[in-house]
């Protein structure tokens, strides 16, 4: 009797078990997979949805802004986006001192495209609402784009935004 | 001795059982879960990341967006998106015919407050990208405030903006 009533609570459980894992579950085809802010920039960083929200942040916390404008489909956008996520100073210094957000569509200040709209670019903003057109990449004609090779200019152009910020408290 | 074996595996598969399961097990301390879009309205939704992206869906689907207003510390946008996300009819509905947008932050657009800045609120947009003022809840000092016992009314509200779409084509 007792076995009976294991073997029961043991299909049971079994199949409780097999429900609650959600790593061995296979998706129906019509389930999809939440879609994160982070987009793949940054899992474990917090990610602004929209520019009000970012520069809400900015000013509230007294931290720059770093704005990412890319594309899924851009093959570009990938690999910046590879670099960016794997590169664990940019990821610390990104989440430590750094109000972030990255979007796929344009917003309407045109503040943020001083050179035109382009992917992928990134800008920076001052907690005092001022775009940091001054802190650009390596490209002439694309003043804000980078590339995977770029981390390390990356990098220092987020110190530059934080010295900055320092310099003016 | 089979009963032995069977008790051993019993223990093993609701240990198991238990780690498999989201909700009891306990993130490490530095470990985030990535932020979602749908901030619990609706997983299973392809929710737009900022009000200029919801419009560009919405006149490229030509598809009514349906905006909400909450806040996550907020008791009666918790109740109400508890209610919505269960609602089978209106994620249905959501799903297979509006651009939806939900948001943490005003925009700068003040037709999306015809009667103020408050939450939870739901506003509709049309394609033509005009804010539904008519579209209204049933509280006469909060336009566009709903509550979990509203989902019918919401659902024929979804059923209005839809109406008039087709009308004018």
């Amino acid at each position: 009797m007792l076995k009976g009533i294991l073997s029961v609570l043991l299909v049971l459980v079994t199949l409780s078990s097999a429900m609650g894992k959600p790593e061995k579950t296979t998706p129906k085809k019509e389930e999809r997979i939440p879609q994160t802010l982070s987009r793949g920039w940054g899992d474990q960083l917090i990610w602004a949805q929209t520019y009000e929200e970012a520069l809400f942040w900015s000013r509230s916390k007294n931290k720059p802004l770093m704005v990412i404008f890319h594309l899924e489909d851009c093959p570009h956008s990938q690999a910046l986006k590879k670099a960016f996520a794997e590169d664990k100073d940019i990821q610390k210094l990104a989440d430590d001192d750094f109000v972030i957000l990255n979007l796929v569509y344009e917003t309407t200040d045109k503040h943020l495209s001083p050179d035109g709209q382009y992917v992928p670019r990134i800008l920076f903003v001052d907690p005092s609402m001022t775009v940091r057109a001054d802190i650009t990449g390596r490209y002439a004609n694309r003043l804000y784009a980078y590339e995977p090779a770029d981390m390390k200019l990356l990098l220092s152009n987020m110190q530059r935004a934080l010295k900055f910020l320092k310099t003016e408290l």
